[in-house]
């Protein structure tokens, strides 16, 4: 199996579209395998590791209203993230991950192991819900494979589009 | 001998300093292995992974006469980097990477390996010239390494300067 960042490239590294990152319990690793690949600078804007509420807020835009009442561990947050890094990064697609790592931080509502992606275009933002398990490490990096699939299924979705028109 | 980031938790947990990053070849490394640690979220505010010189001007501030004058790989664009990060991400220390991680990108005058690291603090900004070798992978670790390395040297500097006074 090709792992999604190098299929990722195959289809990018022309230049056809660029891609950003707003991660929050993923912490920076969609962003390293994204730009583990050589050449990878053609399409990779950048990303923003947004770990606190105040940088999801001021960094991505994030509004208090999600953040207070939904909280940073919502499909809201993550759509949210996804839509502000399109814009602050200047990108034509963009991945955000926001969820609990564990092993502290679970709450009743919100156990550990459930993490938001969503992916944002200028066509709209995809959100999705993931139930994972295993330990801190496990979660992040499915979380991050998660996120680099879903990156991938809309990059295919959008250069068909382009395609087609 | 324990890494970087585990001894920047054990400095840092009780919440008596912030720290973000600022990231070109590492990609995300350095923020990914922060936040690796459980409670990291007590003090690192977040990160930018500024791959394109559109995200280095855009979101930490890098001055044209920087990225066209001596490039993204110079110490200054590091210090400029590092000093944007802090002030982005609301940090009290913050880190920043550029370099040439290869196999493509290297110059006659800027080689694959060549790495500036800077860390930024209220009271100045401190860089640094690395010659890293290997593949990719071992360039962006490496880097990586130093990073987080010059990181804790700051912390416990400004943790020392703040016991005095």
């Amino acid at each position: 199996l090709t792992p999604p960042e190098i299929a990722l490239h195959s289809l990018l590294h022309a230049g056809s579209l660029t891609i950003g990152t707003a991660e929050s319990c993923t912490g920076g690793l969609v962003a390293a395998r994204l730009t583990s690949i050589s050449g990878s600078s053609k399409y990779v804007q950048g990303g923003i590791v947004a770990y606190s509420n105040q940088a999801k807020a001021d960094l991505l835009g994030v509004s208090t209203e999600i953040l207070q009442k939904l909280g940073a561990v919502s499909e809201e947050c993550a759509i949210a993230m996804a839509e502000g890094a399109r814009v602050a990064l200047k990108a034509d697609v963009a991945v955000s991950t926001t969820g609990i790592a564990g092993p502290t931080g679970a709450t009743e509502r919100k156990p550990i192991g459930l993490v938001y992606v969503a992916v944002a275009t200028s066509r709209g933002t995809q959100g999705r819900e993931l139930h994972l398990t295993g330990d801190r490490r496990a979660i992040t990096e499915a979380a991050a494979e998660t996120a680099l699939e879903a990156l991938l299924t809309t990059v295919r979705g959008e250069l068909a589009e382009r395609t087609e028109t």
